[in-house]
């Protein structure tokens, strides 16, 4: 296998997982950080604050740095792996290291961006593309946790050039974790921002509710109504990628544990009331901010979906989420 | 809500479960068995073998016999909720019973028939259709001691005459239980039937990986390459069955708890061998017997489905169960 210099745009857990996956297959990594913490735990070969004393694997050929000059440089394919609400600012302090230089960009913000209302890809290419040889998204069933374990994980490289898509499965893929190539990137997107709108649904439900009949149930309903969505806004696009990772795979993962930030959320709100779980919030619950952007789409397209505007209702209209079922009453 | 006489076939959980369905609309039930014990038992309002010491709802409406003519008597739907393996059977008893009357039929055997190769309702259109006014077949995600103690639970009615699945969902429907009709017959069965077998496999893997991402990962290949089969299969029928309820919803609960019978086989396999298990069992597991009809299917329609053959390969071809994911090498 080829060794790459690849370079990783944040410290989080996602980040490290990766950076882990890609040590295991000989690479060498840099992650640029801004917190000397973290980053000093990092060149000790750990990420305490995710994975406790758990080390990363061939720790001599990886380094964190607060330099992102240093990060960018040589590097053979970049990872933007900052929260999703600080891309646009990261995008930024790139282009002014890169210039006019092109590089291979693998995005792994899911979803839309709640300022711009475009899917992260879309807001990449319309910022970046100068600063673009190629652009993949990854999207799949994961925890980072998992993933940082060696545990099999296997998720969606979804992108336009299906030579590059290929080419990072080459650089990827091991034993234990597998990029499998798609070319629906709208659509894997779409299916990765309302998950999560659908996961505080049934975490919702779940705090009354534990049987798997009635999670069953849930989720089929969850995916039909998403399916139709995206058979309403890409009616030109493929029928399968309800059936990718990227789609019932992640829904899957994100709708049946507590594990899930947006499912959490949703049996919090069924459990103390959404004012309460609102001012108490510190981190972004994307689902939470999904949720307007889809209502939205929703009324445009006159969209008949009552399960997702039921979960609406409840986040931003004082439904009361004892009653997100009422509209099984006329099903 | 108009009140019917309904005959169930059966003192078994699921029968028991519907026969609690219907008690709760006011229906009256009456249930034919061969076992004394039971009969008395559910006369007394009681299933114990299955729901210890819960009670029917409005056990005056019911009955239990093992009279077979007084239990068709005058029925306006006979559910027919035997073992799968004794339907011939029992379908030819009934022809007696009735000779040239017709009746209305509901069906709860899901696949495929081991014997015919035939799914359940074709078996019955070829069997029984001299008596047949309307058949229809529930199939969804369902464990029967949810249904009993009403917790929400959503299935697909699916037959050919929707007029008729429509008046099912006027009997049945409450508000813990809906019947959602879907036309698509042999879809549904198809999938109700491979779900089985891909259960099988999610418990092997089970045994020695607990990892979300790997089920995750686990069951979305084996929903697409279940959808490739049915591709091959029916090519003219519609590509929206695997998102209902007879879809992924049976296969999210079939697969992800060991209280479905094929999921715990296939982790008793993983833990004490195929020879252990297969002498030890008492109950048929459909998975395994449908798993020997799927080896024919694929053969026959050369379909590349790597996940569905290890899981066979597994099953009658002497592969060690730790062995299953090694398709995965060129995946």
């Amino acid at each position: 296998m080829d060794k790459n210099k690849i370079a990783i745009i944040g410290t989080g857990a996602w980040g490290s997982a990766l950076a882990n996956v890609l040590l295991k297959n000989n690479h060498n990594v840099v992650m640029y950080g801004i917190n000397q913490d973290e980053i000093n735990d990092i060149n000790n070969g750990y990420n305490r604050k995710y994975f406790g004393n758990k080390k990363f694997h061939n720790f001599k050929n990886l380094t964190a740095t607060n330099n992102l000059t240093v990060t960018l440089n040589n590097a053979d394919y970049v990872i933007l792996a900052t929260p999703s609400s600080h891309i646009k600012t990261m995008l930024k302090e790139i282009q002014k290291v890169l210039n006019y230089r092109k590089i291979n960009l693998i995005n792994v913000a899911k979803g839309i961006d709640s300022e711009s209302k475009n899917f992260f890809s879309e807001l990449i290419y319309s910022k970046f593309r100068k600063n673009l040889k190629n652009m993949a998204t990854l999207i799949g069933p994961s925890y980072a946790i998992e993933v940082f374990e060696n545990e099999l994980t296997m998720i969606n490289v979804v992108g336009r050039d299906i030579n590059f898509l290929a080419k990072l499965t080459k650089v990827f893929n091991n034993d234990s974790f597998k990029l499998v190539i798609n070319k629906n990137e709208k659509g894997s997107e779409l299916f990765a921002a309302l998950k999560n709108v659908l996961a505080i649904g049934v975490g919702i439900i779940s705090y009354s509710n534990k049987s798997k009949n009635t999670q069953s149930a849930m989720l089929t309903i969850g995916v039909k109504e998403i399916h139709k969505i995206y058979k309403s806004l890409f009616p030109e696009l493929d029928d399968e990628i309800g059936f990718e990772l990227a789609g019932i795979g992640d829904i899957f993962l994100t709708c049946s544990s507590n594990k899930s930030r947006n499912f959490s959320f949703g049996l919090d709100i069924a459990d103390k009331g959404l004012k309460e779980v609102l001012n108490n919030q510190t981190k972004t619950v994307e689902g939470y901010t999904t949720a307007k952007i889809l209502e939205k789409i929703i009324k445009e397209k006159d969209i008949y979906v009552p399960f997702m505007t039921n979960i609406i209702n409840v986040l931003y209209h004082n439904k009361s989420p004892f009653k997100i079922l009422d509209f099984l009453e006329e099903y």
